[in-house]
C-alpha cells in the first residue's frame, strides 16, 4: 500500500506542475516558483515541532501525523520540482540501512 | 519495494527506542530525549533548504535526496517516540488524495 | 538611535497585545496565540536562509535585511508574549561578550 | 547600552572574519562558509521554539532569552558575511515603524 500512496501522490504532483496556477494548490505551488515550496517546508517543519510539543503532555497524535504529512507532501513538491521522486529518498535510506537494518551507525558515519 | 524499506526503517528505529544510548545514533537521539529529535527535524530541514537552493544553478541533485532522506528519517525517529509509524502518515495522505488524485485541493481546504 | 527603536518597538509590540484582534496585524498574532508566533519564527528563519542564499550569486542585500528584520521582529513579539524584552536579550548576549569581547570562545563553551 | 552592545558584538564579529579558524568559534563558521551559518540560523529558530514550547506549562524564561540570543547572534554573523549589520536591520524595523509606531499595519502591508 505505501508503495502505492507514495507513487500515486508524485503521479498527481508531476501532473499539477504543468496544470494552470489555479487549478489546485500545488499548481499554485509551481507557479509561484522554488522559494515559495522551500518556505512551505520551513513552516511545516515548524508545525511539526510545534506538534510534537502540544503532544507532550496531552494527547494530540492526529495533528502530529497531520503535521508530518504535510511536511512529506510538501518535500515531495520540492523533490518533483527537481524531477526528483520518493523513490530516489527510499532509495538513498535503502542505501544506507542495506539489507540487514543493523549498519545504521557506520551509513551515518561522517553525514554531519 | 518503498513500502518494504519504510516498514525495514520503522522496525529499525523501534528497536533503538530501547537500545543502549551508545548502541547507535538512533539510540542516542532516544536517551536525549524529544527535544533533541525535535532540533533535528529544524536542522534536517534547514539543509533540505540549502541543498535545493544550491542545486538551483548548479546540479548536486545527489545532495538535495540526501537532505530529504534526513528529514524524513529523523521525522520517522520522532514519529517511533510517539509510537507512530510512516504507514500512519502514508494514510493521512491517502485520505486526503482518495482514490482518483483529483481531490487534492479540497483535501487541503482548511488546513492552514 | 538601536536602543530607541528596540525599546519603542517594545513598547508598540506591548501596547498590541490587549488591543483587537483586528486593529493591526501583531494584535491578530496575540489573538491566535503562541503557536501562530512560533510558527511565524519558523517561517521567517526560512526566508532569511532563501534571502541569503539568493544573494550568494547575485545581490539581494535589500533582502536579507529584510528578512532579518521579520526574523527578529517576530522573535520580539514572541519575547513579549512572555513579557520579555529585547533588553534581556540584549543583556544576555552582554553577558556572553563580556566588556572586552574576547572572550567570546569561552561565553559560548558548553552551550550546545 | 542597547546600541553600544549591538555595536560592540558586531566589531567582534568583524574581527573573526579574518582570524584563524581555530581562533574562536565565530571565526570556525566563518572558515566553514554560509551555508554552516545559515543552518545554525535554522537550527537556533528551531531551539527558540522548543524554549518557548517549553515554557508554555512550565518557568524557563531564561532558556527562552538564551535561544533568542543565540538566533540573532547567528543572524549577526549571517550579516557580517555580507557586509551588513544589525544597524541595518534597525533602520529597516525603524523604517517600517515610523516616528510614530502607530503606522505598524500598513508597513507591513504586502510584505507577505
Amino acid at each position: 500500500m505505501n508503495k502505492d500512496i507514495l507513487d500515486e501522490i508524485a503521479t498527481v504532483i508531476e501532473a499539477r506542475k504543468t496544470a494552470s496556477a489555479d487549478s489546485s494548490y500545488v499548481a499554485s505551488l509551481y507557479a509561484k516558483g522554488l522559494n515559495t515550496i522551500l518556505k512551505k517546508i520551513a513552516e511545516e517543519a515548524g508545525e511539526t515541532i510545534i506538534a510534537a510539543k502540544d503532544n507532550e503532555s496531552g494527547n494530540q497524535k492526529a495533528q502530529i501525523v497531520y503535521e508530518t504529512a504535510d511536511l512529506w507532501f510538501h518535500s515531495m513538491v520540492m523533490l518533483a520540482h527537481f524531477d526528483l521522486s520518493p523513490t530516489d529518498v527510499l532509495e538513498e535510506l535503502q542505501r544506507r540501512f542495506g539489507t540487514s537494518g543493523i549498519v545504521e551507525k557506520a551509513a551515518r558515519k561522517g553525514s554531519k
